[in-house]
């Protein structure tokens, strides 16, 4: 790899999106970080490989925590017992976790404004994943057992509201609006293993440029 | 190829969409149906090879021809000679053009509300090709030599606006939105060829499904 690569993906709630940033950075080799990683990094200060194999195993949780903890919270924070309101400290905190693993070398950043935050980097690859809604609503409740399917779709449009309204408030720019990114790729079309397989050849193809 | 497939291209003016559309279809060895050609046939009632290689040779010239007639038309059927105003028959048969296209085989088709027309196609790729606003002047002024910067700009934006305009009022839809798409690209990003070469490598997986 000559150079430095960043590929950012944004999601829809139920999309597979954050599965498939795993995948894509598994398949070229290079880290990846979620938003769960970055808001703990952000809080403690550093980045180290300690917090990064924490926040791995606790990511796997992280959704049913949200369940469990009610829908009253602020993005991914929550996840670790803390509820910051509209907060532009932890967004600037978070932004520099973002911008110190993209300096540190290759990775794939899932959520958190990433594509905005590393808009000047010379290499990157920002990517929006959505789907179907019947793709992402079997897929929620395939997660959460229990789960009606108006409970389902309530979660999926909160979820997206609530990022939606994140992303607006903080970049100035329109989640999910095409411009903002370089690839917006539906999900449901080839589904989770390919789709990261697409957008991996992507970015093998930006690492092959000039 | 196990069952027929179809990639439809909308795009911005001045996105390389169309040049993309036909070296995908070059890369997959299936054919590609532009704008043009599927107005000429939708007015001569065929689809077939004269028509075709007609179409071909006359689509490297048409937007000079739409340049040299001015910017008062409605679609690319001006390139024609025919001045249709917002003409539901002139749909009607276009859509149906669209449809006995894919149902020959495997093709790429560019423009004409394709994705909608075709949206019950069992194996599509519907991808909406865009790119950044000095990429696309730069592409549009290369084209049309003697063109300002002020005029190419004013080009690409009348262009657009009647690309969205034609497509909102057909297909109920908002042009460029991306749950119309399965595939939203930024041509700028990777350049003509290599975009071609990841949206030929999508259908191949999409082929390869199941």
């Amino acid at each position: 790899m000559a150079e430095k690569i960043v590929i950012t993906i944004a999601r829809q709630y139920g999309s597979g999106g954050r599965e498939i940033g795993e995948k894509v950075a598994r398949a070229l080799g290079i880290k990846h970080y979620d938003e769960n990683l970055i808001t703990l990094a952000a809080r403690e200060g550093n980045l180290d490989e300690t917090v990064a194999s924490k926040a791995d195993e606790s990511a796997a949780n992280s959704l049913l925590y949200t369940l469990a903890l009610g829908s009253n919270f602020f993005g991914s924070a929550m996840n670790f017992g803390y509820k910051p309101p509209l907060n532009d400290k932890l967004f600037l905190l978070q932004s520099d976790v973002i911008r110190r693993a993209a300096e540190e070398g290759s990775c794939v950043i899932i959520g958190r404004c990433a594509d905005y935050v590393l808009r000047d980097h010379p290499r990157r690859l920002s990517v929006f994943v959505y789907g179907d809604l019947p793709h992402r609503k079997a897929r929620v409740m395939e997660r959460h057992e229990g789960l009606t399917e108006a409970q389902a779709i309530d979660l999926i449009n909160k979820t997206d509201r609530r990022r939606s309204s994140y992303y607006n408030f903080y970049t100035g720019n329109k989640w999910g609006k095409y411009d903002n990114y370089h690839l917006a790729v539906n999900s449901s079309l080839l589904g989770i293993d390919k789709t990261a397989e697409m957008i991996a050849d992507a970015a093998k193809l930006l690492m092959e440029k000039e």
